[in-house]
């Protein structure tokens, strides 16, 4: 389960917004098993996003998730960068219209469909929209070439509701049972460099996948001494097997550890 | 000026580390002027890397700045990426690994030259070293058809430090003379759309990257009343009339707030 991940917004190019968006949803997907190979992350601008978009969907992924760009203002154009990816043209959506009449009656708001409004229900043609149940710009999921496509708002509570209810039940689904455990040392004494070679064996004798090993610097203790976390994470279908894969592992390490000169904090 | 901006790792696409790399750069790149037009995430991979590289070069940004995978464990392949991009080998480089030697004896670190070392000073053939003043893996720095490329540490402090000895001048010298001011109003009463054709007719009067005007949902007050902030940043070479064209938008935006019902927090 290949996800790929298109963030739409010049303010996250311009140091105005943190990407928490991409950051969530790798955790979200990562934590069910699926494997988010790419994120990119491109400015309000339609030759950019429809550019972006096609290459990301010439890659192949089982699912592409594009935030952001859904809602009424002048730059907010990730519809018609998705539909000129597609060859396809944006067209107003009945359903789209009656998702945003809706949203607007939760919150008791009498709003004429102005021509800013409508722009939000205009979605490229064939594709299906999804009723917003927080904010309201209407989200949209499209087929193409095998691959699921869904544009989520870029409002992170819009985008995480959307997400949880339309998209990770299907990751899930398609990775079937998975489970994941992990460990982390933090160690003194030892860099990178040190215990590089004990990591390189074992993740050698696993299939890709399964382990996950990565050591993190966290500098010098006392300006001195370095310090780094060793990170040890196990994954399968299986919770025994993941478990004791774990355990092995950490053994050896917890060894190398010792014997190459440093303490576990 | 161009920037496009290459993070590397494994766990900025698992949900594990947040990439506050991008987002500090994409910040200091924007605040004298440059723009970055895309950053790329890609897993510890090598066939990721050197086609996200390729593909980065082939848009012919001014700068290309990857981020990570430059230390001594089995995951760090930035350079083996890079240089597969380019058509070229990694070599072992002696200014390199002088630089490494430097490093470990600012630490007093007596550490011999072993095998996941060496690999931190094996770099592209033809590009050029950069002291690390922080940690102990060499930047480097290559010219590739007009387009300088700066691999950076992916450990914050070193990659910040980095940067700012060695390209933030760079870019600023390209950019020249530069100023942003901004301004933001906290409305409650109007929504995205209620304001969007104000913002339209505000940009299509201005040239391109002078003036950037955007909204934000804040959500509603009290269930019921729309928040949204108004973001208003007015850039060019000119101080005064940098000043002066953000006080007569300002001024614009203040009045149809007002006549769209709207009230200014």
């Amino acid at each position: 389960m290949i996800v790929e991940i298109l963030c739409i917004g010049t303010e996250l190019l311009s140091g105005i917004t943190l990407n928490t968006n991409a950051y969530w949803l790798c955790s979200e997907i990562t934590n069910v098993g699926g494997v988010v190979r790419r994120v990119t992350v491109v400015r309000d601008d339609l030759s950019e996003i429809s550019s972006a978009a096609r290459e990301s969907l010439a890659r192949k992924p089982n699912i592409l998730i594009t935030t952001g760009g859904l809602g009424a203002t002048y730059d907010d154009i990730t519809f018609e960068g998705l539909a000129a990816a597609l060859g396809k043209k944006v067209v107003l959506d009945s359903r789209a219209v009656e998702m945003l009449k809706k949203s607007y009656a939760r919150h008791k708001l009498h709003y004429e469909l102005t021509e800013s409004r409508l722009k939000m229900a205009s979605i490229p043609e064939g594709s299906t929209p999804i009723q917003n149940p927080v904010g309201s710009a209407p989200a949209v999921m499209e087929q193409a070439d095998g691959i699921s496509i869904f544009c989520l708002p870029g409002v992170p509570s819009e985008m995480k509701t959307i997400f949880k209810e339309h998209i990770l039940q299907r990751i899930k689904k398609s990775v079937g049972k998975f489970v994941a455990e992990e460990l982390n040392y933090n160690t003194r004494g030892l860099t990178e460099a040190i215990i590089a070679p004990v990591l390189i064996e074992i993740v050698k004798s696993h299939p890709k996948n399964m382990i996950y090993l990565k050591t993190h610097p966290r500098g010098y203790y006392r300006k001195k001494t370095p310090q780094i976390k060793i990170q040890m994470i196990s994954r399968g279908d299986n919770e025994k097997e993941v478990k004791n894969r774990l355990a092995a592992i950490s053994k050896v390490i917890e060894k190398e550890i010792v014997k190459r000169g440093g303490i576990i904090c």
